[in-house]
């Protein structure tokens, strides 16, 4: 029996499954998400000291330039023994609820709670027991022409459907909650866009996973159970499920509730905290060791076809390592431009967001590269156990070259299928087209939150002098 | 013991399979192959008549635009069966075995045998007994810097090991042989492209599937038996599986040989017998059927989620409706400018090439915006078994709109899932783009085949008066 | 004096002009022009006789199939000679009052005029005159987000000031009417989206240019006075002047008003009168005329500069000759499907679209590559002033290759620039992309009117099975 | 009499003018580069001191990060005065001539003069003096498949054509060299790429541009001399006149040679030198103001046009402003990762590269939007004698909207079309594509001279497990 048999309700393909561990793929997804906890013990930098405590770094709250470089290279380790495939490790979460514990005093109190030192415990409470925590934001898209409240279905979002002087009572539903089943607790909010009217679903609060009324119904897993990772490196390494999630008047103390029925503070919660600033940073770190990754992938490919011989295809490769720099440069400017509030030192939102602006597109690029120079070799490789049975001499002699073994040749093909062919690298596509919101809307955001003044400020003044 | 339980030495994942219509997917997938012999049933256009005998209209030689544009219709028929996602249903080949009649006098004879007389011999012969043939001309990569006769790898095509006045016999591999697990036959031949030295690789022939010596490894299954055709509606409904195929000394009967050890007649087979010609006219008709079928479903799902009402996702869909009319066009075009050799009317190939270079960029683009428009909706999809256990009625409650019921959604967004995400629709994708060879190749051949005299001419005039 | 020296006001670059024909750029154009004449001297197919006189083919109701193919061919003909850079010679509206005859019923009469008789005569009349009639259907933007009528500027469109029975009085203006300054008549008209309240602004009619009252303000010329066609060999040939017309109380006969007040029909104007399946006929061969045109251009450019030998390039070339071979089919296809109505046949309106919506991408794709073979070649051009000076020598031989002489070289270097850098090109490009309306919105047209079910009705077949 | 009337030849469209600054254009451009002295006198830190002489802050050898941040500042004071459309003012080379100054012990010396010495002779002069000097490094275009000693043209170089104890004699061509009809004297070398044979060619050299013996051939000049700047706020502005440069025997004093005879040496001179980590930080900080004003006028016309509303337009107006962002994080970053040698801190020239890279894409893109928003406005404006006419009070009236007066709007038309339509910014365009080398080549080599062994090394480490 796993640690994670404590009564929580998770359906994996259809099935109720008691221990989720007991499924071969989220066990060893598990296991990348421990790195986070390992790496602790690996490494003195993952963790800082308070008052004779250890604690992750990434609890730690950021004073110095200094500070973010250090987290930043956190961040980098953890994402990287995934390839920076796990977007919502631990390490993701966390430093938000360290921005949310300085930025709290906008939530406020009610008659039953006070909203501020709720959220104030709650990092201190996860901080000490280094708690999984995976976030629920996004609202199931039913009909997106209409608000919230006004849609008869009445699994739209999550919402208080009673309260009393204790608790209150939640039902309703929240979708692609990543990583849930083998989380510890969940983090219940909305993103901006309430309207008035939409009260009843203006809140937010944390609840463990186990929790009596929580529904946990899970997409499809895409793992290939009949083959090996020799045949499926990433496929079949690690899953980072994705599930619908639902609430039968779950019962949530209010010591555990942060927003009630208050749109405005629904629709500051995560910009107001800073949450996203410091989230931001670890999201945008993580981007980067994708990057690099596909790109690893992309140039040893080329290597190994003999393709990178030829003029267009270095400049695509170098369109690759070009687009590391100008993603390693944000980085650095979101530090350098970081700037103090509540006493602590918040990334950039402004150079972040540009990144998260670019990167699904550079990643996108890269992918049909991938493709492209792998082209109809991905068609015709033999499977693992073709290389273990009789067959297995004749493929290593006819499929090797002067560049590469057979082996080798078939792995790095079958590891360039993973990323681009199969379900398991077109999800890490959309994952990273929609993981922080519609590429469209961050565009948008972006121009409608810049800074323009200066820049409009120079044609006018050369129109004036016409 | 299915009909095709006769002797072939087919490896599936990594097993021998005696009776390869034993494995699921594979019987379902012939299920659509043999369309092709039930619609001569259904429809009377799709066979003629010649002395008192009906052949599959595929056999036919056109003589008129209007024998082109019934044969076109029968492709469309039999393509529509499979949404134009399997590519070499016996129609593919049948027209160019018919074109290769008439032109086949290029081949010559030597000593052994008529190369002519065989090749007229086996259109006989296929369309006496509408034989499945499917073909393999692509060698293996293995660097592509040197010619086939320099390698010292022994696969890198098939040779010539020895032959006598009877046969000759082969040994070698070919990589990509589509369906050739189903097919009743394989003609072998080459692509041009061989150069001085490599004599033993040029050579063509065809033979039995299940001839002693013949390996077929196949590439991985991609069907998904754990779950449903609901959850998977093309993945699990049909396998165009591709393979390595090797040859040990297989025994050719000089009858069943095209081209012996000549480079130039091997480099000529596939264009001066225009047999490209005709099997690019059903292609490109292919292409059509499969664009349509993209677009409908790229339609639909636009639909039902509410985004057909923005200007900027009507233009794309614009696009897709638009370039449907320019392959259209072009396939009325290389009708019309169909030319005459040997009595039979052969569609025009400038014509033909020009879908073959546009058609992957717009599948690919009609991809691209499927997968936008679903985007993170396809990442939270229940399987069909949720629908049926307790979680059933909370699902069709709470996924369905004003626009959908909760079913419907899931379908299409399974089956958009299956188009762009899944490793089905990747091959699709894949296939598109290179099993007419490289598409920048195929553009490059363009221009450099292109009558381009009469517009340069415009330009030189042009400055002749300056 | 010229002929056109007819009393109408004009000015060009701020000058008030009695003649337009003093100024050489637009007496040169007005050659062009006029070899729509001159053609029709030259070859017998360019006109037709009835009732013993010869008229212009472009005013022939088609009846037939080889009809529209005589048609295609005087249009590509009149077009030929100006590379396709005249948009609206003659031949462009001709075919569209032919088409307004036969289909002018639905314009009815009010108590003043017949306007379907209105109609009828003036197309008698242009044809018996083959009078050079302009059009001016686009209204001012001036804020797109009000209707015309809401807008307090009296310069929003045309508008009826006043009327009696026998005249109406038209003030307001109309913008971008092109080569009208050289025009003998214009053709006032909106193109649809008129809203109720917009009723004075909803007319349709006709009226010479010299019209008491009527005054075109001329876009800045864009040839290069102080140099010589070898400098420019485009900019100095031709200049398709655009202009902003305005009214100023123009009297117009009511024999002459096609539509009075009649947003129905004004919106209709256009579509229901088939013009514009005629028009877009001419269209849509000129436009292949201009490619043709760009793609000689490029090659030429490509093979001097010896570029045409990297497969890239070829590629580049071939996506070029192929979107000509497209833009062919669509043309074919759009005469393949013409249907008839009141007698006559109309090409197809869904084919020529197609290419309306593709074209201008195409253009732009040839003129980006003609830039970018071109590259800095472009920046150090000498004049031809420098070719006849004391330079020559040294510049005949310093920029002579092995591939082309110095002074072809330039020339070509000097076209390429034209075409791409120079305001004359990049308004040829505007051109392409604006004339038919914004690319955008005739994407989401095609989408929009397009007939869907067939296409649609595939998949949900396939989606009910399961 | 100006000052630059001092003896130099030069040919401005095809005339030998006497005094290049009697044309007005060149005289206006005179003036924005001569913004580089005065901006002297007018801010403290565009300066520094040394031994109590003050020197322009632009020759100040960096020691610490703080030094390239203000050298940064300085090159964008001085860029901004042309909005960065003049790219090769003074301050783009001294800082490169400083450069060369610490780095030039590998030039060593002959047995006629020490190169060494030469170089930092000719630094502490130009510093001294403040002279400006143009660079001529592109040798003319002749035929690319050879090498420049191979072709029979005498032009294709600068080359000895003998030499003595005191000078050397050159002669040949060199094209694009920009603003040398401006400068005061010209750097002439080679970029890398000389082969073995190609000695006499392998040169590096100054000398003031007014020696006997160097011709300047101007191209032609794009400004519009006969309309106002209203009507063409940047052609009439500016002109960074590029030109072709023909030496004949000119006398080259052996203190003013560089590099003699020496391929090695001529193929390091740029690189070696690091004077493209220099000059490159210059560029990339003036390629970040050309962007911001091309932003800012993007942004203003969407203002005035009322466009900014629609997402669409805000998601491409975000994706100029984050890309913005992205510049200035690679100016950051190559500050940031600065180097020592020598004793000076040379920026890093791998994130200068990624910003040469993404650069002109980005730029273009902003182009085609903004030509995409103005559309067809631009195609119908007024001029400004229109507007002084006895039309002025119609257009007033007629062009103004709630938005803009009409006076603005056109201005700002005028400018986009300035930026996007004519020459000037064509030209803009092909500059930032091509002034630092080809984009395929800069792309290509980022990727050959890319550190990737760490990121491959990621991708064998995972396919080593398996």
């Amino acid at each position: 029996m796993s640690k994670l048999c404590d009564g929580r309700t998770v359906y994996i393909n259809g099935d109720l499954v008691e221990d989720v561990l007991s499924i071969p793929i989220l066990s060893s997804t598990y296991e990348y998400v421990c790195k986070y906890y390992s790496l602790q013990k690996e490494y003195e930098y993952h963790t800082y000291s308070e008052k004779g405590k250890k604690y992750s770094k990434t609890f730690y709250p950021p004073k110095t330039k200094k500070d973010l470089e250090e987290k930043r290279q956190v961040y980098y380790d953890i994402s990287n023994e995934s390839h920076g495939m796990l977007g919502r490790t631990p390490d993701f979460l966390n430093p938000g609820l360290m921005s949310l514990y300085f930025h709290s005093e906008f939530l406020g109190e009610n008659e039953y709670t006070n909203f501020t030192n709720n959220a104030k415990n709650y990092y201190n409470y996860t901080k000490k027991h280094d708690i999984f925590v995976s976030h629920a934001s996004i609202n199931p898209q039913i009909d997106r022409s209409k608000q919230i409240s006004d849609l008869e279905n009445k699994y739209s979002g999550v919402y208080v459907k009673n309260y009393d002087k204790s608790n209150i009572y939640v039902s309703g539903a929240k979708m692609i909650v990543t990583l849930s089943p083998l989380a510890d607790e969940l983090l219940i909010f909305n993103m901006p866009g309430l309207k008035s009217g939409d009260e009843n679903y203006a809140i937010a609060f944390s609840i463990p996973v186990n929790t009596k009324g929580i529904k946990i119904i899970s997409r499809k897993t895409i793992d290939k159970p009949n083959f090996s990772n020799f045949d499926y490196p990433l496929s079949n390494s690690m899953e980072e499920i994705d599930a619908y999630v639902i609430f039968d008047e779950v019962q949530i103390p209010w010591e555990r509730v942060l927003v009630f029925k208050d749109i405005e503070k629904s629709n500051q919660f995560f910009d107001r905290s800073k949450i996203r600033h410091h989230t931001g940073h670890q999201d945008i770190t993580r981007g980067l060791v994708k990057l690099e990754f596909l790109t690893g992938t992309v140039i040893e490919l080329a290597n190994i076809l003999g393709l990178d011989k030829f003029i267009n295809i270095q400049e695509e490769l170098g369109y690759l390592t070009s687009s590391i720099e100008l993603v390693k440069g944000s980085i650095h400017l979101c530090e350098e431009n970081a700037e103090y509030s509540k006493g602590i030192l918040n990334p950039d939102i402004v150079a972040i967001q540009s990144v998260r602006y670019h990167l699904p597109f550079i990643y996108k690029r890269g992918i049909d590269l991938l493709q492209k120079l792998a082209a109809g070799s991905m068609l015709s490789i033999p499977t693992h156990k073709d290389y273990k049975n009789e067959n297995g001499p004749i493929l290593k002699e006819s499929l090797k070259s002067g560049l590469s073994t057979s082996e080798y040749r078939t792995k790095l093909l079958n590891l360039s299928w993973d990323i681009t062919g199969e379900a398991f690298g077109q999800r890490q596509k959309v994952y990273e087209y929609y993981h922080a919101g519609d590429p469209m809307r961050i565009g948008a955001n972006h121009y409608l939150s810049y800074d323009k003044e200066k820049i409009i400020g120079k044609v006018r003044d050369l129109l004036d002098t016409l």
